[in-house]
Order: structure tokens, then C-alpha cells, then sequence
């Protein structure tokens, strides 16, 4: 197969790293760059051999067919503008072009929600982490008008600290996360909530949701546990799933609780659902896991671009 | 000081042993057996030096003023009542006489709700550690009557593994929980739902409780992440906590979220309150730390020694 | 390609697991069967879909033109007899049939070392974790004769839990191994010792052995650091071993010290040396890292499968 | 009891953190400052209240009768000066003052070695963690003339996390740090072999020490793995040692294994000593495990303290 050639924004990052690892193993794309600004010259390395990586100002942006950006939130946009400028196309996994985050009208790239408005799109904006485990958790609900209307969405999540990116941090070392456990970015304050609202406004979602996220002594892995207040339990309670996600091959719809080592290094969302007894308001307890770095973010926009470039949307991404 | 005679039933387990350390720097408390059918005839290591365990059977009951089951759940009652007959005041933490598993009205030792009948008091019964976690957050709005009338309170929560017991399980292995997080006994079938609603009975909550554990990768430490609909918000968002716990020694009201290493081997709650915002249903968000094996069993078990025999609530115990 | 059909004894230890999940990605091999008698008739899941597995006695050998036996020691030889014996080919994971553990001679199966002898080879005897770690980074020095001669090689080495089984064992809890690391087996009483021992003896060293095993808080990997006296230092220090494993698809020579990250869940060992300054003895420090479930066991059987078959040595076992 | 005022230089690091711990604990030692240049104005959370730590320019040095330095090494040297000039006795924690750094005669605090040229020792250099394993569990075997003449002694040893500092540095983030394990500072090149080979010289050895680092991935506690060429195996293989430390309160001989976690948060090192069979040149493996931050830091830093105050040595120091 002829591969199109693509290039990588922000290689030493630990989304970056994996896309690279991602792109190495595909059989349709051929990358022919990849940067990063503080260890432009390092080799990185890759099953298939090595790559020099370059700086940013330095990549040879001309030659791709689609360039991948994984520089920082707030840093991204102008690298986006740039590319698209110079004619390839882009998927971009920072925040910066997410619905709620910019004025412009870019398509947002949760496969499984808005696969027709992706293909032979020349830009779009990838999805963060948590949204990605909760939306594809939540949206049957939503969109099959099963939710309690008016009600609170309890999304209390937790993450390995991969989320968090590879620059040093004091309250990312080691010595103080083994060991402990705590939430942060509380009271809807995490810069992932816009995207979700967003989302949940555009698939008719008539809810408030509470965004809780907390740091687990992990490197990798999310876990979303959704409480659900519904207007009644299915008898059939992952039918709403099963009929939203019929043939999905990176939707895993389970009978045993998941836990994020069900779908390390996998480019899937594993979901199970549970009836909460004993409560006056009917309520499901929703769970959903992920792996952050593949379906998450660097899985999730080799999928994207697999439908950007016309090219089938599972390919190289082994579930 | 004259030192009283005590006794542990079950020092092997976690909860057991590290009952047996907090006996062996109690300034008012002389460990004279400790029992483990197991690990009979084996040397029990304390920071004063070494006791050799004894089977249950052999244990030399009439020795005690006041003894300590940390037998399993099932096995302990009826220990329990050979004990009581014999003689000695019981501080007992398994399940099996806590509200909700028995027809006995045994005092629930929730230290800081129930203090008046805990002294003096022959049997007490030990709360679980998420309800230490769980109820000692909640109980300030249940008792000020600030929930909304007929809510849903979310408490989701997680536990390290020492919560589970040391007796040999495969999902237990450090093979499995490393690098994974799952959620289990979900959709309200935990072993502590029943003394955490009984409690919220008694302190006249309208509520439905939605308890929703997870296993974390650590050995010790439980946060409890709560979602309280609310009547309205308190202009002082700590009052109601600081109305209830004021003066409490083993209390810690405090703004920054609690992390479980905060309260590692310490005989405290640390309790942190937000406002979550964006919702039409006014809520609060209230983050609650324990050490599962002190505040959530052996601290608290000391506490109410000794408040059954007369001492000081907090000797021997240095938040 | 026309897939040979395999089976694999003992399918739910972790070994086992790692075996069925690289044959089911093998391009050369279908698994036909998997055995657990203590799980028989769960679902083993794999990247191809699932396979019932089932009891050992029931397995139907002879539907096999090879079988893996991933059985317990001790219970591993007997059945490697019942296979040969209704003819399939074997690769045995155990240490049943290692030098040292049987007077039968069996080829072993330290591929790089013994490829000749392997080929076509109706019957392998896989090596063990420690040894394939320390065997490969010290044999180009005890072939080219560059030990001093009666040196004492000192192997210290450390190993994830993996290395010790799934079976429930209370000193495995993670509980008991998290924060924690420990020296065991040590005073060259572990059971890999022997076939170390034969190995060095066939090589033609003349050396004294001393392994000492640790127990790391991680999943898998093994980092082994030998101190080898030798009789000078090389000039340049890795030409012992390019002269040895020229064009290895599975030995990494690298200059920057490995970690056990760098091989996991990969069919490599990664090999770097230093020259130990400042000693009047001229002594080499040799690091040597696999991943204890792949190269270390489940790959390695599998390229020793291979060339049982004939098929190419790397098939199935991307580097 | 009055307590002594004392002062702390670089309580923001992991070891000053654990010293201003102590002290707080300690009956006969009154903290009256701790600086932390980068953190000054934060609050300092100790057993006994809080204290606002202040710039190390701004602190108040001569209310102190003794001040702890726990500054970075290079950066220490200059303020014991300062202090010393100023009057206040010093127990430096970093490296500057010990063997092999200074040409100045500082008393080096290795505490049961050196005890006697301690006592009222004006200015003392607090020796490295490793140094504090290796040394303890060597030394009997050197006084008493047991290692082979000119033998290499092979010191493997492993370490938390906090040996490196709570600096951010990415190499010691959690997500590089977990499920990982490696050597560094190979090659005899460790900061910590100068004061190893001079005391080694000073106690009349005349062997070749080869040391090498290791990281592991836990938080505190250092495993030191002693490969010692002897003379002959001592017919009692514990006797060097309990000759060497009588009614040390800090040594623990043991006959099991000594793993971190039985030293954990405990200001004592434990060795068990084990005779390696199958050699030619009969050989001791020694095993030396300490924390880190309280016997291979703080804790070691008060018995010096306590020393040259005049105070009972073991004031303060709970084994």
C-alpha cells in the first residue's frame, strides 16, 4: 500500500510519543516528521527504527498530507492556523479548537458521535480524555431521551497521571502520588467540562453535569463512574448502548465492571451499567474505561484521520 | 499510670495488627494476649517488644477489662458473647453488630456522633471504615436539616487494599491492582449500606444514599467523594461543619481537598467542602480522608475504649 | 499462510496467558486448545476473540502438532511425556526438563545460545526468567574466555510478581509488596541456580556462580547488574558481545543503561556494560533487562516453537 | 524539660521535612525556624501546630543552639560557615562536609561508629543514605579483619524516590518512575563513594569497594545487597556483628531477610547476614535495609544532634 506521508506536532509529550508509536505501526501512513522544541535533535525511538525529531519552527510541514498537533493547549492553535495554511490537513489533540473553546465551527472528532461530518474533514479538533470516556458513556442516554430531564449527571473520574503530560511537576513526582489519592480541578472547573456541555447540548441532553476528576497512583487509565438519574430502569439495561453502538469495533459493551487494565494500550471504550437500588429516583450507575493516551487521545486521532484521509477508520488500530 | 488489661481477638489481619501497635504506645493500656488461629505460636512484633500469639481458644479472656474482636465478619458475635459473659467490656470491628445486621441494640461507636453512649458503655460496635469516611462528611447537613427533602446523595469512594484483609485472594495479588482502579459491590450491595442508612435514619435524614466503592492501587487510605443536593448553599460554605465539629480533636476542617497521604497513620478525618457550580439544583461536593485502618477501625476501636472504660477520649492516639 | 495448529497446557497462569495471547497474534499458529483445570469453562480472552478453556485431562492433544506446556513444576513432566507420547512436538515452560532438573538430555531452549540444537527439535525445554536475563548478557564473556579464571560472578538481580504466579499467596497481596523489596531464594538456593550452573559448565567457564534474586513492587520485568572479574578490560567494552549476537532480532546492545520499561511486553533483552573503575581486579558491571513474561518466557518458547516447526525464528514476535 | 531551641536550613525538602518532624516530637528540642527559600511564607504543617517557614537569608539563626542544614550539596558549605561563625553548633546533611569532599577535619556522624569523637562535636557532617546502609553492615567484618585482602566487596544497593529530592525533575515523575526499575550512577561515580572509601581506609580495610545505585520505584527505604569475600566463614555467621554493636539501640541483627518495609519511618538499620554456598572463595551476603530519610537522614541527624548537645543519644528517636 502507498502511505501517506503525515507529520507530528509535539513528539516528546507523552500523547505525542504514543501517536508516533501509533503512526510507526500503520500500515497507511508513513511519518516523515516529528517535533519537539526542548529535545529537537534526540532521536525518538520507534518499533520500526529511529526518527531524528526537530523543532517545530523546522518541520517540514509541506511535505505531509496531514499533520497530527500535540503541542500544548494554548500553543496549538497557531500551529493548527499555520498548517492548514500551508495546505495539509489537521487533526489536532489539544484543546484549543473544541467546541466551547474557540468561535470557529470545527468539527470535534468523537468518532463514534459524529463519524459523518469527519470523513474528508481537513481539520479536526480531537477530543480530550475524560470527555471521551464519558460522552461515549452518556450519549445513548441522552440521545434516546432516557435521562430524567432537568437533572444533575454525577461524573466522578480518576486518572493516571499520563493525563497530566511528562513536564516536571513537584506534585507529579513519584515520591508524591504513590501512595495517595486525591480530587482536583473540582466544582466544574476542569478545562474538560466545555467540550462536554457542548456535546450533551448539541445530542438534545436536557441535564446538568458534574464533573469530578481525581489522580490515581497510575500511569495510565481512566475510569468513569456516571450515577444516571432516568426517567425509568430499561428491562433491558444495556439495550440503549447496544442499540447506539451496534457494530462499533472499539465499543466493548460488558456484563463485568471494567477496570482500566481491561483496555490498557487499547483503542477502546469498555462500558457496564448497573441499576442503583434502593433510590426513590430511578438511577443507572454507568462505567466506563479508557485508556487516556490511546482512545483518549493519540487512538482516537489515528481514527480521525484515518477518516479525513478517506482511508477505512480502523485501520492500524488493533482492538 | 496504672495500665488496663486488654486483648485482641484476630491480630493478624491489618485491622488486628495495627490495633495491637496502637495498644503498645497507649500510655493507659497493657496488651496481654493476642490471638490468631493461623498463626498461632508465631511472634507478634510491637515498637516494646514481642508477644506470642495464641489460638482464640486458648486465649485467657478473664485476664481483660475490655477486649478487642477483630475477627472476621460471621465468626466474631459469638465470640463476642463468650467474652461478655466471661466478664470483659468488648470493642468489637466486624460487621456483625453494627445497625442493620443485628436485632441487638448494641451502641455504634461513631466516636464524634455518639459519644454519650459510648461511655462506660460494655459493647460497642465499631463502625466499617467507609461509613467512618462517609457518614462523619454527611452528618452535619443530615443533622442541620440542609439536604434537599427526598435526594439522591452520591458517594463515591475509594479504598487502598488493606480495606479487603490480608487472607491470601488472586485479585487481591500486586500483579492485578497495580497500575489498575475498578469499582465493586456496586449499585448499592456493600456490606456498610445498611449501618450508613440506619445512621441516617436515626439522625432524621430524608435521603436515598448511592454508595459506589472502588479499589485503589494503595495499601492504606479511603476518600470519599460526596455529591449533596442541598437546600441552599451556606453563605459559609464550612459552617455547618464547623457548628458540629467544633473542638473536635481528631476533626479537620480544611480548604485545600484532602488527600489520603494527608492523613496516613493519623486517627483523623479531613473533611474539605466546594460548591458545585453550573447546576440548576444547588449541591455541594464534600471530600472526606481516612486512614482505613486507624480512623477507620483500629483509632477509632481506641477512641471508644476509651471511652468504655473511662479514659480520655484521645489517649494514645496523636492526631 | 495454513496455520499449524498448537495447544497450550495450563493457560491461566500468567505465563500461559502471555502464550495464548501471542499465538493469537502469531500469523504462523492457531491455537486450538487451552487448558486450566481449576478455571476450566471460563472464557480466555483474546485479541482474536475467546476460547473456552478446559480441563488438562481433557484436552485434545492430539488435534496438536505442537504443545506449549505452561504447567506448574513438578506436574509439567508427566504431561510433556503424555504429549510426546501421543505425538505433538513440546515446548516446555516448566523447569521439569531444564539441566540440572532431569538426567533426560533435552535441548534447552536459550535460543541465541542453542539455535542449532533447536531446530526441528521434537522436544524444548524453555529456560528460565533469571537465566535468559543473565545467561545471554554473560555468555559472549565466558566464550571468548575473557573471565578470570575461578572468579566468583556476582548476579544480583530483581523481578516483578509476575515472576512468582497468579496462585493466591498472602506475601504476594499487594498490600504486603507495594512500598516494599526484599532479597529471597538467596545464598544460591534458587531453583534456576542449576541450569545457570550447567550452562556456564557447557560454555566452557570456569567461574563460581552467585545469584542473588530480589522482588520488585512491579508487574513484570527483570533487571539483573553482574559483576564479572575478567582478565583485562576491553578496549571497547560491548566488542564481546557484537562479536556474539551480530544481526540478533532479539538482543538490543545499547550504551545507555536499560530499565525493565525498556523491554516490557517485547521479545528482547537489552544489554549495556560499563568497566567498574577503581579496582586493582580489571571487572566488568554487565546490565542485562528482559520482560520475565515474554523474553523471559512466552516469547522465547514461542521462537523456540518456531524453529521446531521450521517456520522463521521471528515470526509472530515483533522486536 | 527545657528544650533546646534548634533551627532548620532546607525544610522543604523531603529530609528537612522528615527532621522538622522529629524535632517536633523530640522532648528536649524546640523548633524555632525553618527556611525554605522557594516555599518561604508557606505554612509548615508539623504533629504540633504549623510554622511559617521564612528565607534562609531572613532566619534567625542565633536564637539556635544548634542548627540542622539540609541545604542542596555545593550550596551547604557556605551557610555552616555562616552559622558556625555566628555560634550556633551544625549537623550538616549534605555532602560537603564529609570525607572525600573537604579538606577540612569534620567528625563524620556515623553514629555507632564514630560516637565517641561526636559527643559535643561542635560541627558534624551527617553521612549520605547509602553510605549509612553500606558502612554499618561492613564495618564488623572490616575492624575485625574478616574481608579476603584486596578483594572486591560488590555493594549493590536500591533506593526510593526521595533520595533524588522533590525537586521536579522529569526523569522522576511518576508516570517514568512506576513499573520501573534501573541502575544509575554505575562505574564507582555515585557522590556517595568518597566517604565510603575514606571510612572504609579509616577502619583499616583493604578491599576494593564497587558500589552500584539502583531506583526503585517506592517513596522511602534503601535495600543495600553486601557481596563480601572473607577470610573463612565465621562458625557463627551473626557473631562480627553482635560483637561490633552490643546494645545498639538502632541495629537490628535478624535472622529473617530484612525487607524496607520493616524500617519504614523507623530510625534503625537492619542486616541479616547469610553465607554464599557453592563458591570457592567463601563469601558472606550481607543485608542492610534503612529509611532513607530517618536513619539514613534525620533521624541519624538527631542522634548526632542529641550527641553534641550533651543529651541522651537516643532522645526523641523511637526505634
Amino acid at each position: 500500500m502507498h502511505r501517506i506521508p503525515v507529520g507530528v506536532l509535539g513528539a516528546s509529550g507523552y500523547a505525542g510519543r504514543e501517536l508516533c508509536t501509533l503512526i510507526a505501526g500503520h500500515p497507511g501512513l508513513d511519518l516523515v516528521f516529528a517535533t519537539a522544541n526542548e529535545r529537537r535533535g534526540e532521536r525518538l525511538a520507534l518499533p520500526t527504527g529511529s526518527l531524528t525529531m526537530v523543532g517545530t519552527e523546522d518541520a517540514p510541514i509541506g511535505q505531509a498530507t496531514l499533520v497530527f498537533s500535540a503541542l500544548p493547549h494554548g500553543a496549538s492553535a497557531e500551529w493548527v492556523a499555520r498548517v492548514r495554511a500551508a495546505g495539509p490537513r489537521v487533526v489536532d489533540l489539544s484543546s484549543d479548537l473544541r467546541p466551547g473553546h474557540t468561535a470557529q465551527d470545527v468539527p470535534y472528532g468523537l468518532t463514534e458521535l459524529h463519524r459523518d461530518r469527519l470523513r474528508d474533514a481537513p481539520l479536526i479538533a480531537n477530543p480530550g480524555c475524560y470527555p471521551t470516556a464519558i460522552l461515549l458513556a452518556l450519549a445513548p442516554l441522552v440521545r434516546q431521551g432516557l435521562v430524567e430531564p432537568g437533572a444533575t449527571v454525577v461524573a466522578d473520574a480518576a486518572s493516571g497521571v499520563t493525563g497530566a503530560g511528562n513536564s516536571p511537576r513537584a506534585d507529579m513526582l513519584f515520591g508524591e502520588v504513590t501512595e495517595n489519592f486525591r480530587a482536583y480541578a473540582v466544582g466544574n472547573e476542569h478545562r474538560h467540562l466545555p467540550e462536554m456541555r457542548a456535546t450533551i447540548g448539541e445530542l438534545g441532553g436536557d441535564l446538568d453535569l458534574l464533573f469530578t476528576p481525581h489522580l490515581l497512583p497510575v500511569a495510565r487509565g481512566i475510569l468513569a463512574t456516571l450515577t444516571v438519574p432516568v426517567t425509568s430502569i430499561p428491562a433491558d439495561l444495556m439495550a440503549p448502548w447496544r442499540l447506539a453502538y451496534a457494530n462499533e469495533p472499539f465499543i466493548e459493551l460488558v456484563t463485568e465492571l471494567p477496570s482500566i487494565r481491561d483496555v490498557a494500550r487499547r483503542n477502546v471504550v469498555r462500558i457496564a451499567v448497573r441499576e442503583a437500588r434502593g433510590l426513590r429516583q430511578p438511577t443507572l450507575l454507568v462505567f466506563s474505561a479508557i485508556d487516556n493516551l490511546v482512545k483518549g487521545a493519540a487512538g482516537q486521532a489515528i481514527q480521525n484521520a484515518n477518516l479525513s484521509l478517506g482511508l477505512p477508520e480502523a485501520l492500524g488500530l488493533p482492538a
